[in-house]
């Protein structure tokens, strides 16, 4: 990182936008028109456009103390791509409009957009627009995707079926963990001052944390195979209450096995240690950006052998609720602990 | 205005969401699918996609001590479909995300929406999704644009060329009077505990600020007389700033004319008694939400007659630069001393 400091007022804020946004280079045959103007122009030539936006705000999505900038603009174009994946669509372009109050240098600044950038390059979308101004306070992040899919080929959340079989892909559990190793390095640190945190063979939860990825590759994959998921979302508050969703949107019910649910190792280790339940972490624990999904069971055949996805149960009627089975053979009713911005 | 106080934190983050989007109806078909699911669809149908984003922030973009929530909401929508317009597009949707302190209460929230909602009908615009979130303080709204425009008919800023005429729509400098006056009155209303603001005869000005218009009416003139400017944006930051903009990324020069800048009989009144001059403000002073555009010198008896449109200027080579001739004869050069939200 430089030692330099320019402040932001140097440049003021049509100079800022300049300097951020003057080496984008387009990827995508869509993007007629982009960054300078009074708005970008897209084309998806016949195909339908997916769209979806989320603000991020310091304090309460994320924590200057423990995230990089540069994974910090990372994640915020991934959470949406992610959204756009969950579709079943492709992400081709997104705008960014960020507020900074002038604690933020300009290379700050710079750090933050190098991650944009390298997520777009990731992720084969193009930065069209957006807005760059001054906060009193804080950092705040607004990012809007924008993604295309062939006519009614996108995947919503209200058409599962009963006897649908419901699947996850990756790992579940593991951002909530790392997010727990960071909140209890930060308290040590705050409290015992120059005590330096401790993440060693931490690696794998606190990457899922500030460095999430969006699971470009299964939808890769449903393409390739052939695949339509009956119904589709990602998951960024938790497997429960993401198939909670799915079950009042469908108007169906669900029944998850305990047995099922993929935490990864390393997850399991850390919860271990903090003697808490994984399968807890996996259910309520929110920002893993995997993809929830149910299939016909038509397809069972086509992913049961697929590294990377795993069935978890299946869509049953709305009469009978949703549940989950433990290791123990008890039945319980699931609920959204998931992460609830306004609880906290 | 209700005198109930309903918690937002009492309906939980998808709770807040169903509650103030219950109600939506969209308006157009190119609206595929809408709020409640991981993005919204839309589909122009063959013509392109024009898309924008705005971010206000509480404190630096307005003040909530003299602008009631409705208009605000109704502003944050007009703001981005004015951006839209001077694409000469047509807006069909937007998506809305806000995050709240918890000083906001759920009837505070509905008030914003019902101004949002003004504004969809008015404009013809869809909500089509968006996100609620906490804010450790204060209220920020980001509000995202879209629009159609068949394909290659929109305009830019970087196509005027040297002989055409520089026109604006309405009235300028109306709006930065209007924020004089309520600045004014604020600092009376401080200072003096219980002296009420005095603001009769101001309607206009204040009007002008806190409930701007977006010109749909000067694009459907275009349309309807087959006029394609040959450039265009909205003036948001003063007319100084707008065609320096167009200058620099045309590549041109501009001359303008003090004595053919419109500014309307009560903002002048207003800046008379300011002991302020009425064209520099409307020169520097932002947020008016009219039109400049450039157009070719063949289509002059098309406008020259039109109520609502004025010549004010002609575009020049590069080389000449960009000034102002005033009404005593004197050629000063252009500066942008718009509205700059670093430098405050």
């Amino acid at each position: 990182m430089s030692e330099e400091r320019t402040e932001i007022s140097s440049l003021g804020e049509f100079g800022l936008i300049d300097h951020l946004t003057k080496n984008i280079e387009h990827q995508n045959a869509s993007t007629i028109l982009g960054v300078g103007d009074d708005a970008a122009v897209i084309d998806h030539f016949g195909k339908q456009t997916v769209i979806t936006t989320d603000l991020l705000i310091e304090g309460v999505h994320f924590d200057l103390m423990y995230t990089p900038l540069k994974h910090l603009g990372y994640k915020s174009v991934v959470v949406n791509v992610s959204d756009i994946y969950a579709m079943n669509a492709t992400p081709t372009q997104i705008t960014l409009s960020l507020a900074v109050s002038n604690r933020f240098s300009l290379e700050a600044l710079e750090e933050f957009y190098d991650g944009v950038y390298v997520a777009c390059e990731e992720y084969g979308v193009d930065l069209i627009g957006g807005d760059t101004t001054s906060s009193s306070k804080g950092f705040v992040i607004s990012v809007t995707a924008i993604g295309e899919v062939a006519p009614d080929q996108y995947v919503k959340r209200s058409t599962a079926k009963p006897n649908d079989l419901i699947c996850v892909s990756g790992y579940l559990g593991g951002a909530y963990l790392g997010l727990l190793l960071l909140e209890r390095e930060k308290k040590i640190f705050l409290e015992t001052k120059g005590v330096q945190p401790d993440l060693e063979n931490r690696d794998y939860i606190v990457g899922r944390l500030l460095k999430p990825e969006a699971r470009r590759d299964i939808i890769e994959f449903f393409e390739k195979e052939k695949i339509v998921p009956t119904a589709m979302m990602d998951i960024s508050d938790g497997l429960s209450s993401e198939v909670l969703h799915i079950c009042k949107q469908s108007e169906v019910g669900a029944v998850l096995y305990e047995d099922k649910i993929p935490v990864h190792p390393d997850a399991k280790d850390f919860a271990y240690k903090l003697e808490i339940d994984p399968t807890a972490c996996a259910l309520s624990g929110g920002e893993d950006y995997e993809l929830v999904f149910t299939l016909s069971q038509s397809d069972y055949d086509k992913i049961k052998d697929v590294n990377g996805i795993r069935v978890v149960g299946y869509v049953t009627e709305a009469a009978e609720g949703a549940h989950i089975i433990t290791r123990g053979g008890n039945k319980h009713e699931l609920t959204a602990q998931g992460w609830n911005a306004f609880s906290k």
